[in-house]
C-alpha cells in the first residue's frame, strides 16, 4: 500500500510553521507497514489543491491530507473535497452534537462558527475527532482513498492512532512486519555504528537496522519485512528472528541501552523509583527546572517525586539548599565540590531519598577558558553514596539543558541499577 | 516570480527526520518577495525526482531542490539532473580545487569520494559552497529556473543566502509583499475570529488576515501583496498600509496581544522585568518545573529569574514554601487559598520580588466532581498585592502543564504591566 501526504495551508508556504505533522505522519505509516511515496504541500486555495490531489493519487493508493479545516479557514479544504468528489454539502447532526459536548466539557459556550465546522460533503464518511472540533473525513474513489484531517497535531495524531491506521490496515492485505526499537542514551550514532558493525553486517537480507538519532539519544530500530510466501506461521517465526536479533543487539551494547519501544527515559526511571519504593528530588541550575518537568510529564509521577530546587542564583543555593557560601566562593558554582553538595543537601531539604543535582553553563554567554560554554557538573545521591561527573557539550544552550537532562536521568538509572 | 521547494532523501519519506530546510527556505524567499507556491518530497530514486520536478515547474518558475547531494546517496539527484537537462558528466577542476582548500582549512585529508563530488553535469552553472564538500548547480531552461542544493541545513543557508536569493532578485522584477505577526494567548481561535469579523470584512483585497493556533495562544498573520503597478514608493507605502492595519487590529483586542513576529510569552515577559528591575520566582506544583524551564530557556534568564520551588507533595509545600498545614488540610492544595498562599511565601522563600504559584490537577487521574481533571488555580504576587484565578482546561496531561504556563506567564504579564 503506497501513501502520499499532502499538506494544506498558507503558513506552511510562507515557512510560519515547520511541517513536523508529516513527519510524524510518515514515521507512523512506515512502522504500520504502509509506504510513503511523496509529499507535498499547497496553500490555502481550490486550485492549488485539487492539483495535489491529483498528483498525490497518480503515484498513490491513499492520499492523506492535513490542515486546512480550522474555523477561520473559510471552508476552502472542505468545499474543494465536496467540489472534487461530486458531493453536496449538508449539516451532519452527529458532528454537532459531538462538538457540543466537547464544548460543555471544557465548559464554554458554543460558537455560532461550530455550526460551519459541522456541515461537511455528505459523500465523506466522517471520522470522529474527540479531541476538537474539525472532524476527519473519508473519501474512496475509483480504489483509492483519500483522508481529510485537522492540522493541528495533536487531533490529527488522535485521528490517525484511533481511526487512519486501524480503517487502513483492514483495507489493504499487507505483507507481515516486524518493528523492534532499542533505546539508548549517551553514546553518538558512529561510535555506536562501529560497535555494531560486524552484528550490521550479519543481519539476514530481511532484516534491516536503522539510526533514529535524537538529543542525546539514538534509537536503534529493527526492522523484519517477510518477502516470501505467506504462510499461518510466517507472522510469529518473523515476531522470533527479529527478538532474537534484538536481545543479540542489547547484548553487545548493555551499558548504553535504557529502554525499547516507546518508552521515555523519565518513564524507565519512574519505574524502577516506584519498585524501589524511593522518592527522588532535583536540585537544579542551568537546566532551571528542566529535569523536574520532564519527570513530572509522566502521569503518576507524584508516586515517586517530591520536588525540586531550582537555584538559578547562588543565594538559592545557599537559601534553599543550604550549600555552603565557602563551597561557592572557593570553587564556584560549576564544580564537581558544588554539586555534590547540591545532590547531599537535597535530601534532606526536599525530604527525598536520592537526588540529582547539576550546574553548569548552558551559555551562550558566560563561558570561560576553564570552563567553557556547555560544562556541566552532575551528581546523584542518597544517604550512602554520591557519585559526580563532568561533561562538555557544545554551544547551543537549549540542546545543553536537554542534554544534561538525558545524562543525568541515565546517570540516575545507573546508580540505582548499582 | 513563484517558486517550488523539492526536497530529496528517503529519511524524509520514512519520517526520519522533520524537514526544516523547506520552512526556513520558504520564510527567506517570501520574506525577499517570492512566493513560494508548493513544496514536495521525494525519495532517492531518479524516476521519483523526474516526476517531481515536472509537477514542480508545472506551477512554478524557480524549482529549488534541496538533498541527495550528500557522498553516500549514490549520486542519483545528480545523474538524474544530468540526464533531465540533457548534459554530460565532467570532472571540474576548480570545484575541486576548492574541496581541497576546504580539506585544508579542517585540517583534514581529502578522501577519495571527493573526486565524485567535484564531477558534475556540465551544462550546470557551479554555486560555490564554502563552508562544505557539494557545490550548488543552476540550470536554465525554457524560462525556468532549476536549483539543486545540499541537504545539510547549514551549507544550503550558506548558498541560499550568498548565490541563490541575490541571483534571483536579479532575473525577476519582484512583487512587493509584506507580513506582520501579531501574538496574543488566552483566547480561542473561533472567540478572536468573532472579534475580528467586522476587521476582517473591511480588509482591501490585497490585504489578508491568517490565523496560526497553537496551545494557549494564536498568532495573527497579516499578508498584504502589492497586485498593481509597481513604483518607486510602493514598498513604502505597502508597508505603512499593513502596518496600521495591525495596530487597527491590536486596538479591538489589545489585552491578548502580547507580542509581535518571533517573540515568545518568557522573551516578553523577561524584558519586562528586566526594564523594571525585578526579579522572578516560581512556586509550582501541577506544572512540575515547566514554567521555570521555559523562563530559563531564554539566554540571560539569570537577569531577572532567581529560581523556583517545585513542590509536588504537600510535605515539600510547607517545608520549602511555608504554606501552612491548615490551609492544606482545611482547602487542599488545588484552591485559591493554597495558591495565593505559595505565591505570597515565595516572595521570601525565593528571595523574589515577585512570584508565580500554580497548583491544579494535570490528570490523567486525580479528578473529582468538585475539581476535576484540568481545574488549575494561579496566582501572581508581590509585596503589596496577590492576583488569583482558577482556570479549568481539559483532560490531557501534556497539554494542560503547557496551557497552565501559558496562561500563568500572560497573567504575570498583565500583572507587571499593571
Amino acid at each position: 500500500m503506497k501513501a502520499y501526504i499532502l499538506t494544506i495551508g498558507d503558513e506552511i508556504l510562507i515557512g510560519q510553521i515547520v511541517d513536523t505533522n508529516s513527519s510524524w505522519m510518515s514515521r507512523e505509516l512506515n512502522l504500520n507497514g504502509i509506504e510513503v511515496v511523496g509529499k507535498g504541500s499547497v496553500g490555502d486555495n481550490a486550485r492549488a489543491i485539487v492539483e495535489g490531489i491529483e498528483q498525490a493519487s497518480a503515484v498513490a493508493d491513499v492520499v492523506i491530507m492535513t490542515g486546512g479545516l480550522g474555523p477561520t479557514k473559510d471552508d476552502v479544504t472542505k468545499k474543494t473535497l465536496a467540489f472534487y468528489f461530486n458531493s453536496e454539502m449538508g449539516f451532519d447532526e452527529g458532528t454537532y452534537a459531538l462538538i457540543e459536548q466537547y464544548f460543555n466539557k471544557i465548559g464554554r459556550a458554543i460558537p455560532d462558527s461550530m455550526r460551519d465546522q459541522a456541515t461537511l460533503p455528505v459523500r465523506a464518511r466522517i471520522l470522529v475527532n474527540k479531541v476538537g472540533s474539525a472532524p476527519g473525513m473519508w473519501f474512496e474513489e475509483k480504489n483509492k482513498i483519500y483522508i481529510s484531517l485537522p492540522g493541528v497535531p495533536f487531533e490529527m495524531e488522535y485521528l490517525m492512532r484511533s481511526e487512519v491506521i486501524p480503517r487502513l490496515l483492514t483495507c489493504f492485505a499487507r505483507r507481515p512486519i516486524v518493528h523492534r526499537t532499542i533505546l539508548t542514551a549517551c553514546e553518538g550514532e558512529s561510535a555506536i555504528a562501529k560497535r555494531l558493525e560486524a552484528f550490521e553486517d550479519s543481519l539476514p537480507e530481511h532484516i534491516k537496522l536503522a539510526y533514529l538519532p535524537g538529543i542525546g539519544q539514538v534509537r536503534l530500530r529493527l526492522t523484519g519485512v517477510w518477502h516470501g510466501t505467506v504462510m499461518e506461521e510466517t507472522s510469529n517465526q518473523l515476531e522470533k528472528e527479529v527478538e532474537q536479533k534484538k536481545m543479540e543487539l542489547v547484548s553487545l551494547i548493555p551499558e548504553i541501552v535504557y529502554g525499547f519501544e516507546e518508552e521515555s527515559l523519565p518513564v524507565v526511571v519512574g519505574r524502577i523509583l516506584l519498585e524501589k519504593g524511593l522518592m527522588l528530588g532535583t536540585a537544579e541550575s542551568c537546566t532551571g527546572g528542566y529535569i523536574a518537568s520532564q519527570i513530572t510529564e509522566v502521569a503518576g509521577a507524584s508516586a515517586y517525586f517530591n520536588g525540586s530546587a531550582v537555584a538559578y542564583s547562588y543565594e538559592l543555593k545557599e537559601k534553599i539548599l543550604g550549600v555552603q557560601s565557602a563551597t561557592l566562593s572557593t570553587y564556584g558554582a560549576v564544580s564537581e565540590e558544588c554539586v555534590r553538595e547540591m545532590a547531599e543537601r537535597a535530601l534532606d531539604a526536599l525530604g527525598v531519598d536520592v537526588a540529582i543535582a547539576v550546574s553548569g553553563i548552558a551559555g551562550p554567554g558566560g563561558g570561560t577558558t576553564d570552563k567553557p560554554v556547555g560544562t556541566v557538573w552532575m551528581a546523584v545521591a542518597d544517604r550512602t553514596k554520591t557519585y559526580s561527573k563532568r561533561v562538555v557539550f557544545g554551544r547551543d544552550r537549549v540542546k545543553n539543558i536537554q542534554l544534561t537532562s538525558t545524562y543525568a536521568l541515565s546517570m540516575l538509572r545507573q546508580f540505582l541499577l548499582g
